[in-house]
């Protein structure tokens, strides 16, 4: 059981790691929780000074024994790569009954490390809020970031349903959508809607520059390989700690390149035109149902 | 040599297939050549008509021998699995001396077909203006659309200097930036730089919609997949027209996710790191080169 109910009680937030997402939590928690004490932990005094200037938190700290006392909630908000490091270091100062969550890209892998580092009296639930850009920094925080951004909170049979609903009400009073997935399907479904994304674009871009002639790249291939001028150290990460599933995906667009590869070089018309057509509807739908939601 | 010398001096010029890059032309004309004739010629009285009534052409016709008499440039600015068609039927009418371009986003084939039905006494040269959008129709036409765009110009051994001239020229009094390649060139470039793009776009959103939770899709999957709402008979011409050069793309594509997936399943996180930092670091690079080239 967390020692609070709801989200407006809380009295004290931890946020580890104040980037971008870290950052629009902290703008959005006064509305939310008034009175909330926002600290920020982190490894640098400049990062935590910026976030200061920016009101994202109330005080910063270095020190995971101060910033941790008494805290109801913390939420890691740091890259992938640190959370072991992290959450270690958080283990020996988490007071019993709170509740940690954090925010990174994949979900078994932090949920295998609560597991194994963090105390028995606490609960740990992980998060997804999908939202941000490729844009990095606290500087970029915007306290509406959420606002619409659907967020995968993903309980294991050891999850009690008060802290399942405490984190669902946290992300929902942000503005998110909240989808309740186990860690492995949301990584299987992120590794496909999301990760194998960025991989394609940047093999996209380097197909093209491969011409000699980007010269000629227009508006499509700007759109379409976007995101491969993302942070590639945070990128490695992300597919670096979802590997299985990132590989799965990566055969399934080869197989359907190939089934169009085949279809092309025998001049099947139209099993080209069948692919085109569904890749087409399918998108047009999943853009009005969109379009829809943000009506509501 | 052409019957006129400068794109000022037209007197009469033929578009076939008044369509958004038709219609663009159409409305860019009266600037650059004052007092120039513009008649479209088109399949269907409606489609002239709405051509009419945006002020894309001054008359239209169903009628090759009323439209071409007395053109001294034509552009075929049809889908181009009418070109075969179009080509023998304007074959009869066309006034010696004309100029013939189009605006087909393949350019092996229109020169093939140039060659085999065109007359002697008219010039053929091959253009493609990248301009344009996912929206098709006379009523999306803009008279600057071309302002900016680059537009390759494909002279063959047998193109006279005057010829391309005038032609370079017209692309160039309409705003593009004039590259000139051979058909071939041509054709290998825009399959990485565009259509292999096109296909991944498809197949990636195919495999996003596999996931069976398309609502976890954020504005990365929606960018990257953009182009995959494009009209899907028009793009199965063009990769019908571009199938060698595109299979050889979607080749060097599948090569590329092969070695990432090499990488990845090896726990090479320095060879995928490499990867990515090169992919976003030309991206980085041709982005700023294409906002350099804005301010100029």
């Amino acid at each position: 059981m967390p020692n609070i109910c709801s989200v407006k009680d809380l009295k004290k937030v931890a946020i580890v790691g104040v980037g971008l997402l870290g950052g629009s939590i902290g703008l959005a928690l006064p509305a939310v929780a008034i009175g909330c004490s926002r600290v920020g932990i982190g490894r640098r005094r400049s990062s935590l000074r910026r976030a200061l200037q920016f009101d994202a938190i109330d005080y910063g700290t270095l020190s995971y024994a101060r910033g941790l006392a008494g805290a109801q909630l913390v939420i890691v908000a740091s890259p992938l790569r640190h959370f072991e490091r992290i959450f270690a270091a958080m283990a020996p100062h988490l007071p019993a009954g709170c509740v940690v969550t954090d925010v990174g890209s994949t979900k078994v892998e932090p949920a295998r490390l609560a597991q194994e580092l963090l105390p028995s009296h606490v609960t740990f639930i992980g998060s997804h809020p999908m939202a941000g850009s490729e844009k990095t920094g606290v500087e970029f925080s915007r306290a509406d970031l959420f606002s619409g951004a659907p967020c995968v909170v993903t309980p294991t049979t050891s999850t009690d349903r008060h802290t399942l609903q405490l984190v669902i009400t946290f992300w929902e009073t942000l503005g998110c959508t909240v989808v309740r997935l186990s860690p492995k399907q949301h990584d299987e479904v992120v590794a496909r809607v999301s990760h194998v994304t960025h991989l394609a674009a940047s093999c996209l871009f380097l197909a093209a520059a491969g011409s000699g002639r980007l010269e000629l790249g227009g508006p499509g291939l700007m759109d379409t390989t976007r995101i491969a001028s993302g942070d590639p150290a945070m990128w490695l990460d992300i597919m670096h700690m979802n590997r299985g599933p990132l590989l799965s995906a990566i055969k399934e667009l080869t197989t359907l390149l190939g089934q169009a590869r085949t279809a092309l070089r025998a001049g099947d018309d139209e099993g080209l035109l069948a692919l085109l057509t569904d890749a087409k509807q399918r998108r047009d739908k999943w853009i009005a149902q969109k379009l829809a939601g943000k009506e509501v």
